[in-house]
């Protein structure tokens, strides 16, 4: 997708094949800035402290922090403790797992030798298969938006498709197009009138920072609103349809997004309204059952509540990127960065095998290698 | 109530009588500071940039403005100039025309000579009822804490009694005592163990700057969230009961509050959480039916959004308090300031009547008088 006009990728082998390049997506919306990894260490740094995240592109930044390591040191014992490091930088999204166990499982019967190869070969598979599920999660969605749009009233339809998201679950989130964000691309491109409602996403923020600013970037109307006007804008009939990523989905369809996605579920059933979950199957964890009880939700720092940054507002020219403390000294603070939104609540959930009830027996009509 | 070891209440006449006394609740949690009000217009520009806020506050400070401009000019036209001006200034909130009206009607029946005492009589009965109302929605209040607290299961009796509230409707937003807090002191004062989650309730953060700030300086136990953060909290049964004021119901029961009210009030909902609304009976607005097809919902300025206030971090000692631009150049926002909690989700309203369920037949149960 494109950043001033130059098409990007969010993570790249860069031209020595000895290191990553990837976008600091701390510094987004108010500076564009690449930076090398060149470390296994280096990943697990760019991970814990988000220059990547999104769960698919987590996953294909574990599976090249594996090849950075064998890259330094081959043997079984490297292998594990870069496996093992990598693994524990994000309890809750399921695909720097998967990512990790696809890595790991092809090098370690392989000669140390051809480890680097054997762990690059795997990583580039995996970029490969990332860009063509988030396109068919693209096609597939589609429609469905195409169908609703077509299913509007009538008095309604001289307004865009008004289609809200939470988050990023765009191309800085995968490698490309994204996922909820990929129906969304597509829809642009084909001519179908759209128009995104963010949520802000507190308390970092991914919906301001990167969502408005990929669709802005790409030409797409959006508006930016806080987490708490979403409830507002379906009572109000602003909104035609919901999508959302995901970080880990049970086998029986309980969805663990982003903190707050919940809140927007029941929003959306309250007043009528589609939602949708965009994922692509690395998102599955067939081994849960109820994602309340089973599914670990990452606590993270209260610093990302207490602490937040911008351009500095001031007389001079000069735009400086600050830091501000916006609670009194002292003030506790709890920070969960993920939810569940229960099966029941999801119309549907998009996969690059199409479109199925999210439930175990939507996963095995669509999945049943996965079992 | 207290701000370090001190009794304040939010607004005062000063001792001249000629003038208001308020905290600028904008500086708040950094800095407290008070100021006077002179004239109508600083009533106006203080109820228009916030530096007072929360209905039953705005009415009393409407109450107040109208005292001011009488003193300025008792004439008809003046009366009525002031009555308009001030009216205008918040649309959503009905206290501060049932504060504006009982003023008005007070006086125009007096001789030009006698208004300024008129008013000043008619505001400082407000005044005395609003501390009345609120002590007395505190008591009821308190009875249904300690009854949830007794039922709560012997396993989670161990822990204090975990209460959600959204935005600040504490003292800060009334005159003392609040209306969604005044239970809560009350219960920390007569030695029931409480805990209060915080929304942080952005746009503006009166829950962060405000509610977080008026619980600590009370000495209650208190933990801020992101507002995405209570959907989270309630499916892992961390919140006993929520409690929020209201801006204006209907006579149906539909609850117009702070924006985001309506979403933690279907996830308490969907976990089976007591959701109770705080209010006096100035709040009712009997005339209106649904709550949101009738309510008008003020659209705020998009820069409560796209700046944040806070304390600058950075190596020095002095700390500075500055503002941010935290969304990209030429990112569109709306800023809806309140939403619709239909009544069906409400368990029932505290008044300062007693408690009833939250519908037309509730209400005329308490107040006859109001139909």
């Amino acid at each position: 997708m494109k950043i001033n006009g130059q098409n990007w990728r969010s993570i790249w082998l860069e031209e020595d094949t000895l290191s990553i390049g990837i976008i600091d997506q701390r510094k987004l919306p108010h500076c564009f800035v690449t930076t090398s990894l060149h470390t296994y260490r280096d990943v697990v740094n760019a991970i814990n402290k988000m220059l990547v995240r999104g769960a698919p592109l987590i996953g294909v930044a574990g599976a090249y922090g594996l090849m950075l390591a064998l890259k330094e040191d081959s043997s079984d014992l490297a292998l594990d403790n870069a496996f093992n490091e990598l693994i524990s930088t994000r309890p809750t999204a399921v695909n720097l797992r998967w990512a990790l166990n696809r890595v790991f499982e092809k090098v370690k019967k392989m000669p140390k030798g051809d480890r680097v190869f054997g762990a690059k070969n795997e990583a580039t598979l995996i970029v490969e298969e990332d860009l063509l599920m988030c396109e068919s999660i693209g096609n597939y969605g589609v429609e469905v938006f195409k169908r609703i749009d077509q299913n509007r009233p009538s008095k309604y339809q001289y307004k865009p498709l008004n289609i809200l998201t939470h988050c990023n679950a765009g191309w800085l989130a995968t490698v490309d197009w994204g996922t909820a964000l990929s129906p969304i691309y597509k829809a642009h491109r084909q001519g179908l009138d759209v128009h995104v409602w963010v949520d802000e996403t507190r308390p970092r923020n991914q919906g301001a920072s990167l969502t408005a600013y990929e669709l802005s970037n790409e030409g797409i109307p959006n508006t930016l609103i806080v987490d708490n006007a979403g409830g507002f804008l379906m009572q109000n009939k602003e909104i035609d349809v919901v999508i959302v990523g995901a970080d880990r989905v049970t086998r029986s369809g309980d969805v663990c997004n982003k903190i707050g996605t919940y809140l927007k579920a029941l929003a959306a059933k309250d007043n009528g309204i589609p939602f949708y979950v965009a994922m692509p199957s690395s998102t599955l964890d067939w081994a849960l059952n109820n994602g309340i009880s089973e599914i670990p939700i990452e606590m993270r720092s209260s610093s990302e509540v207490t602490q937040v940054s911008g351009r500095l507002i001031s007389n001079s020219f000069k735009s400086e990127i600050v830091a501000v403390e916006i609670l009194a000294k002292g003030t506790n603070v709890i920070n969960p960065a993920f939810d569940i939104t229960p099966a029941k609540l999801v119309t549907s959930c998009i996969t690059e095998r199409g479109i199925a009830p999210c439930s175990e027996d939507g996963f095995r009509s669509l999945f049943p290698e996965l079992e």
